[in-house]
């Protein structure tokens, strides 16, 4: 393998910059060269700029990297890759203007997920929707790309559907979620709000559950993706956890499978398998076959907080199931998805 | 209003046994003349053998009550009607024995709930099922009676159902619950399983919401209770909340109707308003139109604990609709439903 | 007893506020006619206006009053007495506006606590304190007056010392706090700084600790107050508890002691007894005798959250002992406490 | 090296025996040969008889150990040393018949810490007590050796007095602990008991903490251990946190300092340093300069959870300090503390 990547991370002292951040540093193809955070973090020291929270210390490697504020014309020409953690009500102008630049960007943020030439990608399931990028290239007029990651809800619900889709065919989910507090960013859920109490509401969540699993399972077809035909129903809730959201779901196949047909897709299922892909867990989707699994604490960090873990598989009728999904909200669900992308961008030699 | 019915409580010293005996203590229609609990806590003053918990202090009023140990034969003859919080491995027996010396039981235990000559009540709504005790009586050749709670995450759904049922038949309902530790009792979910966590498990608590609320919704036919025809999807969760089960359904109903028409169903339903009973609240369900309500820390409260509170209504499509409910799971989840079915056995003479 | 008491509250919405309105509400003796909080608040209803979270729902009585923005001189001429749970960023400025309108000002913000002609009272410790406010008229050259709550901390821990202080002799204390969340307002403590952690640090509690003890246990003497001489060595934490403040005392005293004298001492000290005041608890400190007891979530309501709940009093050696104490940090800490001192200024007729 | 040395685990399913036997399975020095639990998980596959709660699931190497019931007869002669993490009911009696058949028991539980031939070892700080188990063997007739870790409070806790008992003399020790939930074992303490809540109490805490620390820090004299002169009062709490005690401390030394003179004693004693011990930390004692640390969720794993981590010193006056300490109290405060002992056992030819 070559030299290693050039990375910069846009909103570098949030909480999924932080998860970049580490994620990288501990990553052997990745050096973290440039970082950008707000402008009243600017001007200090990774390790004085960032309250870390993530583990004990941010990685001494990035300690003295002096952190930039955030501006596309400030990134230096010889980065290789573009990691945004910038928050939704400045992503969208910010990642055009570095696209615009010639950059390759992998963006968490919300803004431009559902655009007709954007690539909303999660690896394993629907990598062919990167062709998008020259859709996008073509309209845009830029060198540059933007891919998406979906949100964190969407990425690991979107794991345990994608090898069921292909044989069975998905046509209804009902799903309710259990989210970490860490999914609202380190400020986010007021210890008052949320001790000895539930949040039964996420702003813009469910319309995201309703939208991004249909295109993200949807067909390229003739420089467009055709959504999926199914619908997700969601209702989305913030629980006094750490990390790790916990999804409970009612599928409707077009389909009839035996439980043990499906747990069979899902541990079989293994695309990236052999590509020595590092955040590509070697099983995307673990079944826990324990009566009470899949728990957020034990659990969310399995396949390195990359795996979707399912458990408690019921057949409730014809075509219709339950279960229970849980998956990383800041790895598979943000920071680790969008560096998968980008190690299968540097794979096919598209970075 | 004649004198106070002397109460009895079996099982005192359990959550649910305190949350009857502080109940019944500020109630003014009840006198609490005796209490019984295991052996190891038996000859002990109240005081000294319960580990109180759900308020500063036990009532002064039932301070020096001696704990008997649990005994059919032992219940003083006096006693009016007999509450029970017994454990579910104990309960059935107990229960039968109690009865067969002519006391009136009114119990929350599981044993019994289905069986087709025992009373499942929710007073507001199918009180008309109290005759099934002729049948009881007939049958077991006992002049006393045991009539039930349903367990609590039913009666807090059921309740946010009955209404609607009543108006726009409820064809189907996926119901995932997020209830708290105290549903599992004092010591049943130790700190280590819950800090940090959700366990997406509870024993048994699915077949009761699948069966439970049909036959509460049932109608009474030639001395049977014809159970309604709706299905009821449960997966259940314990979640790291003290009080309070929330309840994320989706709901298919048999006719369409728009949000506000469900609302005005909710909140204009109170089939007992008037008759003076103390722990019928004044809204049997209480629909909240903030965005992020019912929560279990704000909410449990309402109407003394024995209110469901509704909220997030949305209209899917077509006959299809989203919201959550919360109930307290002591108080109309247990003992307080059952307070109240004394009540109106006492208000109609059945006492 | 005459006309109610026009009672003003400055900083309406935050939490301390809340529990301003909240105790007002309930309180006969007073009608809350006026409430001011941060401009973009402003213009509201107090309903709408504010994020209720110390119980179910606002008060209904002050459900309408129009917030109206912090100034002082909007305050109506007709207000008997004025709250103030200003933020101290802006309290010290405003509260001077007020009182040299004339109006008298209860106050929980800590600038001026310390200000050698501000009473900073605990009615049942130092009542004789509040002549400080003819200096501070003579002083200022108001005819208002400005009289302090102390810091929550504080006010809980002053109580256990002051009977003992008078018999004994406070001469050390050691001190070690576990706040509740609370206490830092609404938004203070995020989720993710307090699940399953402890932040060993609250800014400024411990030099209030060390000072203002001494000042409320000090003398009046010639028109000033003389500290008292012993010293307070704090350690002060935020633990993942919604309300009451847990302390855990060392306390060497000048004379030595037996527990049960301590105990008495505790027990029997009632000074504001049969005043009426209905803030006033029966046993401003309530002893307990459990091994495990106080507890914040069942003892910090005792005496309605104007008690001390002391415990564990254990004797380490000549003069020497360890004790803990708890207190609720929202009213014994704060709003009871000051309304608890303008029901004193309205019994002795300076309101 | 030579070979591997044969590990036995004795309470093998317990919290502090899944810590043992987690991090004796990272060990390379390590295999675990022997695992014994209590008679009702006895007969089963490790992976089954136990419910693993210290990370997602057991290490792969002892899934198939078959677990015997607790016999010292029972363990087989090719083991070279015997972990005790037994309940303090049982250990006394079990781990006498272990050393009696010429084992090498290494042991966390309680009984005989205090005994005058058993050496009670932090191995950084009294390696030299080690000898009392000549004495040990003499007395009791034996041909093995009883070796006891600490209790966890006075494991975190003596780390830091170590250095600074040496140099400054220690007087007086004033500690609060705040002591996270799995100190209890699984069950040891419900949910309802903890959450939104501190329980001011654990048996037999205080008086470990009194006794201990002066054993450790004491001299060996002519075959005995002369207590170290100071005193130490504490009082212990347990707080809604899942591992890492944190402990508040008031020290008053013999000899004055400065804090940056304590803060190099602490971050400079690295007594085992280049002996290639895995457990032993580079430095058992971690000062933080932040103002907010050491908090337990951050900080507990520092050194591997071998570290005590130490914060916020304070100069109160003369020979008077305060500081905070925390460790992780089933890595240092147990398992971690006593593998340690069995490295410098090995280390030393004494295995």
């Amino acid at each position: 393998m070559a030299d290693r990547l050039r990375a910069a991370v846009l909103g570098a002292t949030g909480l999924v910059g932080q998860m970049f951040v580490k994620l990288l540093a501990e990553h052997p193809r990745f050096e973290v060269v440039y970082l950008a955070a707000s402008e009243r973090r600017a001007g200090r020291r990774y390790c004085e700029a960032v309250e870390w929270v993530v583990s004990s210390d941010p990685p001494g490697v990035v300690c003295d990297v002096v952190v930039d504020r955030v501006d596309p014309e400030r990134i230096p020409r010889d980065v290789d890759v573009v990691f945004s953690a910038l928050p939704s009500s400045v992503a969208g102008e910010v990642e055009v203007g570095v696209a615009r630049r010639g950059f390759t960007v992998v963006s968490n943020a919300s803004p431009m997920r559902l655009d007709e030439d954007v690539p909303l990608l999660v690896p394993e399931i629907n990598w062919e929707h990167v062709k998008l990028v020259e859709v996008q290239r073509r309209r845009r007029g830029w060198s540059g790309a933007i891919y998406k990651n979906p949100n964190c809800s969407t990425a690991i619900l979107v794991l345990s559907l994608a090898p069921l889709h292909r044989e069975l065919g998905v046509e209804e989910v009902y799903v309710t979620t259990m989210q970490a507090v860490s999914g609202a960013g380190y400020a986010g859920v007021p210890s008052m709000a949320i001790l000895d109490n539930i949040i039964p509401f996420i702003a813009k969540e469910e319309e995201k559950l309703g939208n991004e699993p249909r295109k993200i399972l949807g067909e390229l077809r003739g420089g467009r993706v055709e959504p999926a035909r199914f619908k997700v129903y969601a209702t989305t809730t913030r629980v006094p956890v750490l990390h790790g959201h916990l999804e409970s779901v009612f599928l409707r196949t077009v389909r009839d499978a035996q439980p043990e047909d499906i747990i069979r897709l899902w541990e079989e299922w293994s695309p990236l398998k052999g590509r020595g892909l590092r955040l590509a867990p070697e099983k995307p989707v673990v079944y826990r076959r324990e009566v009470d699994r899949p728990q957020p604490r034990l659990d969310r960090s399995t396949g390195g907080g990359m795996s979707s873990v399912t458990g408690r598989l019921r057949r409730l009728g014809e075509r219709l199931f339950a279960y229970l999904v849980l998956g990383h909200n800041l790895v598979r669900g943000a920071a680790g998805n969008a560096i998968l992308i980008a190690e299968m961008l540097a794979a096919e030699g598209m970075l």
